[in-house]
């Protein structure tokens, strides 16, 4: 599977995961795993997957826009870099966000989520 | 240099260069280097600047907003995303971008951008 593949498969797998089982991203980390969330930073499964739970709001519907990605070395990880809008019960206008992902392979010849920033992109 | 240092230091000189003497990124890139500029990708440092020289402006300023940056890995490279702005001449409104810069070390102890990924942030 190349780059692309695997990019486009995660990003559909990781947001529909988002929006109706928020806590089966936990399957997607490991203990190295590190998410900056609005510039917080979290390191672990465990405690990416409670703050990603633990945001404030509990449905959501993620838009994507764009998809960009890159091999990233010899390792055979994959860059994913994402754009797209997100939709909060309640709220009249969809968020804008851009966020990255860097895709590693498990010896299951999977990929989990190595580094994850995600911001807000404000007006 | 922890990873935080790293990514201020390149993103001050990265912006700096493309602002004042945008050849000068040239050598920021290797032959394995890759961009994609509004989806378009390009590989190698000359490729690269050509592809970045060649833009159709010729003045332009980069104002920063916020700098995330993660360690991705044993082999020492550094995540950065960026958010900000690119004021271009004429131009009345700034126009708001997401860029993410894969930083890797080099045997002189410096970084080069193995994955560049660069989007306008369309509202």
């Amino acid at each position: 599977m190349d780059a692309d593949a695997v990019a486009r498969a995660f990003v559909e797998h990781y947001y529909r995961t988002f929006d109706t089982n928020r806590a089966g991203l936990a399957g997607l980390y490991q203990d190295n795993s590190m998410l900056s969330f609005e510039g917080a930073k979290t390191q672990g499964a465990a405690a990416i997957t409670a703050k990603l739970t633990g945001l404030p709001f509990q449905q959501c519907q993620h838009n994507i826009s764009t998809i960009d990605c890159q091999p990233s070395g010899p390792a055979g990880g994959v860059l994913v870099f994402v754009s797209g809008s997100l939709q909060l019960p309640g709220e009249q206008h969809a968020l804008k966000f851009s966020q990255m992902f860097h895709l590693m392979p498990t010896p299951q010849a999977s990929f989990y989520v190595l580094n994850d920033i995600f911001r807000l992109n404000y007006a």
